[in-house]
């Protein structure tokens, strides 16, 4: 029974109150009937997905598979800083302030070494202390790009940033009040930062 | 000066506390030589850029151009539980538990015209209490994806949710920390949705 035909005549606040969530038929959502790979990128791919719509329709919708998935990091020192990253990112044409993060380095690396590592490759710092915050899916209309999120708690410097051929990353410790002045001045964009951020303080 | 060469014989910690955080030189990041448009999508277009790297080598780069940007919503009723809307979505193969949300109509279109409209068609419920929480961008690395974020007070029904063709949506109200449980456990991905409920839980 799809939704909607079953709210049609109800006020949906006491639909809310009487119906069971349970799961709905393949019938009722679209299907995909084919797969097309238009382009192997670097590290995406491009395809185009025939979707079959629940009224008997066809649509052409974009599918983006991220190959590797990505883990992420929010580093927090003993007295309550947060340590984060800075670098250009071509795709935005500006510079955005992010916690450390990176592409694993294949799909079946465990996503806590890949956090650990790009925390210390991109700032220099480690932890003792690290926990997972979030499992974040970044763009669900279009991508399957998964990212593990970290907290890592009481960080420590250890040695100079490692960084690879293509970046270029300023680090700060920032005080926990200037970064969300940033996030709720729309000044701090990336979905995985805020996220991870705002989930990390709610666990110091 | 590149932070590779002037980190070299320091400890971090003491950089941190000693460097001002300036903009960096072109000279200092990745910069585009061409972009070449692969192929035009059906929400989204997807191009290969050649990349300049700092060190004179060249790289091709995925960007994936998001045509129209998005607006989502928090709805929340008077006496604080929020509205999500559930469905079936192709790019994870699952079902998501998601706050409002959708394309804009075009570039240009104000979003919080498109917020207002997703809550009314996916939910059926409106607002006279909106505010802005968040500019975010879904996935830095190779989208410019730009999603703006909305928290409605005080949501109340109007009427019945208008779906289009393609869209299968159920729709429920959560007690505050039912849905803090999903989000720590896990089982609750949607980056948008993390982000614009933890930004929200500051406000109200």
């Amino acid at each position: 029974m799809s939704l909607k035909l079953a709210v049609g005549s109800y006020d949906p606040a006491a639909f809310f109150v009487r119906r069971e969530v349970t799961d709905m038929s393949s019938e009722e959502h679209v299907t995909r009937k084919s797969r097309t790979l238009i382009h192997a990128g670097t590290i995406i791919d491009y395809y185009q997905d025939e979707m079959l719509l629940p009224n008997g329709n066809t649509e052409i919708w974009d599918f983006v598979k991220h190959r590797k998935g990505a883990a992420c990091i929010v580093p927090i020192t003993k007295d309550g800083k947060i340590l984060l990253v800075r670098q250009f990112r071509p795709a935005l044409e500006r510079y955005t302030w992010e916690i450390p993060a990176g592409q694993k380095d294949s799909v079946g690396e465990d996503p806590l070494q890949c956090a650990k590592r790009e925390l210390r490759e991109e700032t220099g710092y480690d932890s003792d202390h690290i926990e997972k915050l979030l499992s974040l899916q970044s763009t669900v209309a279009f991508c399957n790009e998964a990212i593990d999120v970290y907290l890592a708690k009481d960080i420590y410097p250890v040695g100079t940033q490692q960084l690879d051929d293509a970046e270029a990353i300023d680090c700060k410790l920032w005080e926990i009040e200037d970064v969300l002045a940033l996030i709720d001045s729309g000044k701090m964009e990336d979905g995985k930062t805020i996220a991870g951020i705002l989930a990390a303080l709610r666990r110091i």
